[in-house]
């Protein structure tokens, strides 16, 4: 049975890299839940906004079919940028529709995991004091709608960019952030911190890059799967990243894409044609 | 009260026209729900696939704009690509999925109308027979469990180009698919169907093209403003469409699609800072 994972907080796990800065992943064993049904991924995965682009889950994906060749992984995307800890209340509009997706992808899948990104819309004006508890809250009652009480949660920390870009003025407590999130890995079972040490942004100074995101989702798969915290950079996790976007595509991937491009009319029937011949050859 | 507007259906609901080919269409009061949330509308509306573009959902907003200034309308996207009735039965994840969306949007608008494109899944097999018992039986449960008892209902038809196109032996029963709909909206109060004549295809002769979506959009909101079907072309349609695209931008709407432009990586810091110096000027 697919394996999902619940992708929840603001635009830093919605994703904001640049599609063009990295290869695409895809992998028809990699699904993301559209509409409350599993299709395919494809990038953006998490389509909150004009902006959506690479985020981390893609490469976490890719990281976890490594593991578990050749099962299925499910994404059910949910994060929404811009989002406040106030935003994501029990009983609120995002609570409620990330707890409403996650029950339709449990009908025909396992949860088994939650990757949590959120903090900078908590930075300010001293909401950085009350992070820990309103966590609490909400994951708490998360973990008791979808009926999976020992769930991974898995956080990642806010970029240490954040206070010298354009909105910096908007990011002063995002080191209080950080470390609510590393006393709740530390404190609470199940529940684990991926750093974002050596990670870089786009020129915004807000969002991860396309390449970082694929590194913090190579990270958050170290910690869903040694269930610890990942403190460090990973030696290895350009290399891994390489493995993944570099898997070689079945034929019926292959024709997938020609159909995806001839549909975005990216390709003319005659290409299309010619290249599917191709693939049969 | 925003008004909204549930999109159910397959692709030419979710549409897959091609952005480039039509100018956008921009406007703070039209919004679509996103996460349960309502944001500013931007196309694709409607992301199922990969391949989401231009659907009917954009100028039907404008049209009701031109009509409601200052009022707001609320698009509620959970259209699916490929989508059979079946798919659609209730109970199943589409059908759940509508009612939890439509459901988040009722916190915060009214729910005005049901906008309804479907049927090439429908249209082979002998599958069309028994396509009027079904839409009625998925129409009634949608209404009951919105507690809209008598929401317009408004279908358009399916496209005279299907059967001819590179996929045209999926689709031989169009017309019966057509007529079915037709019946629908003969036979039942507060439905309307719209015709599809007159509008062209994608080089997949499947896909409506996108000045086709604008124009069904048009005419979709002919009939939920008139309460009535639209069995031809409107004489006025191509007029709307430049009305509503040309529609003169507040300076809130210009300098939020350059912020998308430089949060999307295609303005530089220094082109974003001088456009938006100039706004104010």
């Amino acid at each position: 049975m697919t394996r999902s994972f619940l992708m929840i907080g603001q635009s830093n796990m919605a994703g904001r890299g640049y599609l063009k800065d990295v290869k695409r992943i895809y992998d028809e064993q990699i699904r993301m839940l559209v509409n409350g049904r599993w299709q395919t991924m494809t990038e953006p995965i998490n389509y909150d906004r004009p902006t959506a682009g690479v985020g981390l889950a893609a490469s976490f994906a890719g990281a976890w079919r490594l593991k578990n060749e050749p099962e299925q992984i499910g994404l059910i995307p949910c994060a929404d940028g811009g989002t406040s800890l106030d935003d994501w209340g029990v009983g609120g509009a995002l609570f409620d529709n990330a707890v409403v997706q996650a029950k339709l992808a449990q009908r025909t899948s396992e949860l088994d995991g939650i990757l949590w990104h959120q903090g900078e819309n908590d930075s300010v004006a001293g909401r950085s004091d009350a992070y820990y508890d309103k966590l609490c809250i909400i994951v708490d009652a998360l973990r008791l709608e979808l009926n999976t009480p020992e769930i991974p949660f898995i956080a990642g920390g806010l970029g240490d960019f954040l206070s010298s870009g354009r909105y910096g003025n908007y990011f002063t407590e995002y080191n209080e952030v950080n470390r609510a999130l590393q006393t709740y890995a530390q404190t609470k079972p199940n529940a684990y911190f991926v750093t974002s040490n050596g990670l870089t942004a786009n020129a915004d100074g807000l969002h991860f890059d396309a390449l970082s995101q694929r590194k913090f989702g190579i990270r958050y798969f170290d910690a869903f799967h040694g269930r610890k915290s990942v403190l460090s950079p990973l030696p290895d996790e350009l290399d891994l990243i390489v493995t993944i976007q570099d898997r070689a595509l079945t034929k019926n991937e292959k024709s997938t894409l020609l159909e995806i491009s001839f549909a975005r009319g990216e390709l003319a029937l005659h290409e299309l044609e010619e290249q599917l011949a191709k693939l049969e050859q």
